[in-house]
């Protein structure tokens, strides 16, 4: 394999959380490719293990995926970095998981790098990981994110510190090169 | 007509948001049915006019109902009081039209009545006016409301200087008697 071909984040395990219902296909199907194609092994996370229905749109029903692992069963060691996909409904969901936001903090506490979009960042203000930092998210987040203590700015991707977030769908090229990116070089 | 049966919002005129898709059908209906039956004269106001559809249980698609009037066509002086269903994806919208948003905050700020319930009250956060007041909502915006100032607390209905709220639908039953006296009560 040329140097060129080289696989930046093997031996990298990632962790990308999925909601009972109503994550949001697109969020949680690409980054999760996007990843594994750069040679990462993908933990699908969730609160418990078994069926999860996407959605698209945030209303349309969509594909059905395997949780993997509960959060229950799973710790910030296991994981080099995490990503966590939107869906209004499914990010509403993911954030009232005690566990998967305590690993979501202690993730970042460790200084860790994440991937969070769309509704996603809802799950880092209820993990307290906001204040001082500068993040997107869907637009209708903001004055959730400026309350919680964070600078809310209208830009495709931004990186704050290993913390990559992007507002919705559109933003999912710009969001899958550069969590690889993050995600690789805080595994060098 | 007979003193117990006098209709006790005769004469009063309330709005009642719906958003273009994902209001919580129970938390349209219901409250709507509540003040219809107390002799309120009844506005369904949206980002546009024409038909809405809602959901039950957040995800499931339901019946489509006619938004009567759209926020740019309508003033806080039109309404004596105003209610906000839920549905985390209608109330993600709703909270996004500025048009609706400041006409809940300029009718709170004119000391009026307004009842919001489950996901509804992001858009009391979006217009600014949760600071220093004690309410409630669905479980998953508590960090949300206490980051915006307010003081969440975990009761079927709360009453903060007349707006009522509530946290989600089998709530329903206190928030509409409670949204009747206390509408009532405004307009004496």
């Amino acid at each position: 394999m040329s140097e060129s071909d080289s696989q930046p984040l093997e031996g990298t395990t990632v962790g990308i959380f999925l909601a009972p219902a109503g994550s949001e296909e697109i969020e949680f199907t690409d980054p999760k490719a996007a990843v594994a194609d750069a040679g990462a092994t993908v933990d699908v996370l969730g609160s418990e293990t078994g069926e999860a229905q996407t959605v698209n749109n945030d209303l349309e029903w969509s594909d059905s995926y395997d949780v993997e692992k509960a959060f229950t069963e799973v710790a910030a060691n296991d994981y080099g970095a995490l990503i966590v996909p939107g869906g209004a409904v499914g990010a509403d969901t993911l954030r009232t998981d005690e566990n998967g936001v305590e690993l979501l903090r202690q993730h970042l506490e460790d200084g860790k790098p994440a991937g969070v979009i769309c509704h996603g960042p809802w799950a880092l203000i209820e993990a307290g990981v906001v204040d001082g930092r500068t993040l997107t998210s869907y637009h209708s987040l903001q004055t959730d994110v400026r309350n919680a203590g964070g600078e809310w700015v209208d830009e495709e991707v931004v990186v704050d510190d290993g913390l990559v977030t992007s507002r919705n769908p559109d933003d999912l090229e710009a969001f899958c090169e550069t969590i690889v990116d993050e995600f690789a070089a805080a595994s060098e």
